[in-house]
């Protein structure tokens, strides 16, 4: 958290993010208040394009970021052309190494991975789809059945929805569990703090495979 | 639904409306896929700055909207604003008497209920500031326990979180329970379909009152 009271999570955003991956973490960590800035990022500064079709600004480009204390990684159907970008990758490479927590949603860890900065990590990622993340990387030590996984600097989430449950976890190590608990009771939203806890493993991998690109070759 | 096979969802931003009212619902409506056309307005095209920082797009303003089958109006600190905005009041009544289904999240119910549209209606709003909503008009028939509660043309939700569970019911009736059922599941959300599961009752009006105005003198 370098010298200062306040911290800096920074999302990064690109063209087809999924909605949720992003907004419910940011509904979380946005209730905070002033302790924690809220920032947004894509390689070109101004309105990225969600799968769903609604815009978010983007207030900074990868040339003009602040440093940031923490990082949030949605996943979508954009993951799959951002796997080769190397900018993006380059960004992610570059901050991971100096942010307090880098955390991704859904189908980001596959971004992550492809990135290398989870390499001897353990990590998770959407359960429909995830040999995208999977075969980025046979360094990290992916674990199918979780609803999030922390791992020192690095913490994945499952699905969509378990961004939220993800952050509310991270607010609970950074700003105690009574801070957490306060912020799920104010959004209504019934927080699972069990991180193993996934009835979605059943759908392991059975999304519709034509969405996906063919598998890189040397990874497993 | 007009003739069209097509139905358009408008979500009207304001300042300071609170992003997971506006994005959960929109996560599950934006996974329709082409049946269902998501735009958003304000009365200002343009960015609208969130409460918790994150500016969206508003595609249309008020003047140049599209008729829209169904509207999604999130709560948030900027309602007690909006409350005295007459321009948005008037967009809400004629929009709303055109609209297949008018959905408000939150305190969103509270902006429907100044502009006159729930009277004889049953609905609920947020928990913790239940009363800001049912303090705007003595004809609508307030239920504080209910995760959202559906009458005829009108779906209001509970604090924030609930807008998911209200979004999914309406795409349940709209689209078939299926296809409801499928968007859970392919966002891992744990779907409450219960409109009377309700925990956070217990917070019912606990809110910090110091974030409201006064109570309107005519109404109880």
């Amino acid at each position: 958290m370098a010298q200062s009271q306040v911290r800096t999570l920074g999302t990064v955003l690109y063209e087809n993010f999924e909605l949720l991956d992003v907004y419910g973490p940011l509904e979380m960590f946005g209730s905070i208040g002033p302790e924690l800035r809220l920032v947004t990022i894509a390689q070109k500064a101004g309105p990225v394009t969600s799968t769903q079709g609604p815009q978010t600004v983007a207030h900074y480009s990868f040339d003009n970021c602040p440093p940031l204390d923490l990082i949030l990684l949605p996943g979508g159907l954009g993951t799959i052309a951002e796997l080769e970008n190397e900018a993006l990758l380059t960004f992610l490479r570059q901050r991971a190494a100096n942010a307090e927590i880098t955390m991704s949603v859904c189908t980001g860890s596959a971004l992550l991975a492809k990135a290398g900065v989870l390499d001897g990590h353990r990590a998770t990622s959407n359960k429909q789809f995830f040999m995208l993340a999977a075969s980025q990387s046979d360094k990290v030590q992916w674990i199918d059945k979780a609803r999030w996984v922390e791992d020192g600097k690095f913490a994945t989430s499952s699905g969509v929805s378990a961004g939220i449950d993800m952050a509310l976890a991270i607010i609970a190590r950074l700003y105690g569990k009574e801070r957490a608990e306060r912020i799920a009771a104010g959004t209504e939203y019934e927080w699972h703090q069990d991180s193993t806890w996934d009835p979605f493993i059943k759908y392991l991998n059975q999304g519709d495979a034509s969405q996906l690109p063919p598998p890189a070759s040397a990874n497993g």
